[in-house]
């Protein structure tokens, strides 16, 4: 380690309570975009963070949009090296706070609180969604550039205040700064460590197609004492149609489903049988006991490398209490792909819905609503930015820094990728239990400290 | 035709007003027996019953029951030969009238209306179910009485207030009084003609088993972007259950299902074939096309004679507006089995239990809830009382009486049977179109003049 990271990493230890009074700062600010009540406390969040970026040395301003207002930050001091230009993202809304009444402490008074193990957590609504994960990388450019008065690379920041919302903002934003905001490496921080003391690089994004399927036969509904025979049964058709979709194996049956999936790397793979997660581990809390999904794959590369369909609704008929014997007209289902890099969105849709057709008996027509559509995403796993973040956070942690998947998405990465043809490493210090859309949020301390420390390490390297 | 037969079908036609004016003063009692506002209506139209049946010279009485009451009248007056005794069976309640703003004139203000090509209407609730039907029966013993001061049979007549309640104190009532009501045969006229000419007996009537299955997995709601892949999804499960149901034939695949399960006899299927009903005329109307049923039945087979197995409701997951990537804990169907002759219910029941238990994958369980079980039924197709039935109704109409079956049940016939050991004969003059439960409910003048002659020829040959 180089004399002048060190000098970093000491004065992000010897001012932590500084950067914790920052953090505490913006938290008490209730950033909830979701909620046009909270529309003045979102912008003076973005002004906080403007203020923020400035007071370290950005030429920072806060941007309208139609909707909640955009900031950006460029670094336009001296850089160590000629060295990547880098677009760090983060948002600074949160989610609402409802249910109130679940939460220990007023939301947005944050405090810390040690545990009986003695370790400590920071509780508040943003604490680690995504406030204290954003901070983590610009405290970490504010001690590189109170050590050395430079940065070690290009360093543009861009902080979103609509995430919670579904991004309406973004797409047309990215569009009008292109130039601007197009850096060789987009950097994210709005993702999870493996566990408390494993850091992890999230190299995968699930994409999503929502379908909804309409299933209509008689124009009314019918008693089936009088029809009960001769009536076809909406039910029973989409009931047959949906057990079609997976085979005995647990794979897709659409045609064309697996057409362009690819396989892990070997060592990725390698690493992901090594950490040796285990049924009762994962499935075991929420009351399950065995993987369903495909079989020869790990549960690593079910949730994380191929994609899935799954029934996420379905009514027809009487479905309230007792008992009525009648025959419906209709019969409705939502089912959802989960989809991998390589997979055309649309091309799902299609050969779900002809999939759909073709089963249909004479006298059944289907109607089919889309519930969005988004591709999934991989990273290159072995680019030279990935690595060398993947050889920092070891070097912070103590602990191999694993290459990891993530089953949802995050849809910010598939717009770089799409928009600014700019890859992304996501690198977050967030654990499973954050309650990050809960009461009762909390970021541990220790992941907003050597969180800094860790992109402190980033920095240098990249 | 017997000359006395002559002089008493000439005597209901020249009393026919005095007959529907006793309809029409026992239409005004609004007998609603569902509505405990309306006891005292129920109440009244028994005392009305009784008093009617005495003033043919019944000895009749109304009886009280936990619910409403029953009436029993006794015919002690001679009989023409050693004939058989039997129990005729109609009911003196009759349904709500909600929606009562759908009602083109008061329900209980029953009148006459000519129609366009010259038929008329008995317009008001309870025209045709029951007290319409029931007062064919009586009427034609009135005139038997009035012309010759005998009866053709020994009849007692058994009128129930509860029918469109479910019937809580029949089977009860039925044990108590089991020596007094057992007869030789029941004559039940709560049933349709199978067209507006054509007079029908009805043979057979399906039975049903409900059943309400729910299929449990995680215990709690799962994230699909997390889960999916790994866990287990109770929709997918329960439509893979579902789907097995039926065989590619249409066929019932629960084994044993069709254990005791007879055919109809040859000559009833030729009559069956001959009536020649399409799917057009059948499925037309309400929007299909094609018999949906087991291949190789007719239509009528298939409803009248064929068990069938239906889903008739089912509910998982998110399914209102829009979407949530949602793996549900549980998922819920409810299955119904329209029974015929032969099946046993509880075989049934368990039938389907096993078969659904069977086919759980590790990490599901399931929950029944059972929903009544009655047996399907079917009377002698050849016995001499029906045959008899069937040339009387033949000559009153002109028509080739049908055997038909009932794809629903009369829980009445079920309890006559295994209670009293009693078949049941089913002659009515409803029509298909008679609104019996909905608003507008009429009865073919037609239909009670020529079903209180046709009743008049049928005790004149049991």
């Amino acid at each position: 380690m180089s004399p002048t990271l060190d000098r970093v990493l000491d004065r992000i230890d010897a001012t932590l309570d500084e950067s914790l009074e920052r953090l505490f700062e913006l938290v008490r600010i209730p950033s909830i975009s979701t909620d046009p009540a909270f529309a003045a406390d979102v912008a003076a969040a973005a002004d906080w963070a403007a203020r923020d970026l400035a007071s370290i040395g950005f030429s920072a301003a806060v941007r309208t949009t139609p909707g909640h207002p955009m900031v950006v930050g460029h670094w336009q001091g001296p850089v160590e090296r000629d060295a990547p230009h880098v677009l760090f993202y983060g948002h600074y809304d949160v989610q609402p706070v409802d249910p109130i009444e679940l939460w220990h402490r007023p939301p947005f008074e944050p405090a810390i609180e040690t545990r009986p193990d003695g370790s400590r957590i920071l509780l508040g609504r943003g604490t680690a969604d995504d406030k204290g994960q954003f901070l983590t990388f610009i405290e970490a450019c504010r001690a590189h550039v109170a050590v050395t008065g430079k940065l070690p690379v290009r360093v543009t920041v861009f902080l979103e205040g609509e995430e919670e919302s579904g991004s309406p903002s973004l797409p047309a934003f990215l569009d009008e700064n292109h130039d601007e905001l197009a850096c060789d490496l987009a950097l994210v921080c709005d993702t999870d460590m493996w566990d408390r003391s494993t850091p992890a690089i999230t190299a995968t994004l699930r994409g999503l197609v929502g379908e909804e399927v309409i299933i209509r036969c008689a124009n009314r509904d019918l008693h089936s004492g009088l029809y009960g025979g001769p009536a076809l049964n909406p039910i029973r058709v989409l009931a047959g149609i949906l057990a079609d979709l997976h085979d005995a194996n647990g794979a897709v049956t659409l045609p064309g489903f697996y057409e362009g999936v690819g396989e892990p790397p070997a060592d990725l793979r390698v690493q992901w049988d090594a950490i040796g997660l285990t049924a009762a581990e994962f499935l075991g809390p929420v009351g399950l006991s065995q993987p369903a999904g495909e079989m020869g794959r790990s549960m690593l590369e079910q949730m994380w490398m191929r994609p899935t369909a799954e029934i996420n609704g379905i009514l027809g008929g009487y479905a309230g209490d007792g008992f009525k014997t009648v025959l419906p007209a209709t019969a409705t289902a939502k089912v959802s792909f989960r989809l991998v890099a390589g997979q055309d969105p649309q091309a799902v849709r299609d050969a779900f819905r002809a999939f759909v057709t073709q089963r249909l008996p004479k006298d059944a027509r289907a109607e089919f609503k889309s519930h969005g559509a988004s591709p999934g995403l991989a990273v290159a796993f072995d680019s030279p930015a990935l690595r060398s973040a993947q050889r920092a956070l070891t070097e912070e942690w103590g602990t191999p820094a694993l290459i990891i998947g993530s089953g949802g998405s995050i849809p910010v990465v598939g717009n770089f990728n799409r928009q600014l043809g700019m890859d992304s490493v996501m690198i977050g210090f967030g654990l499973d239990d954050d309650r990050v859309h809960s009461p009762n949020e909390k970021y541990e301390l220790s992941s907003f400290h050597k969180g800094i420390r860790s992109w402190a390490r980033i920095l240098a390297v990249l």
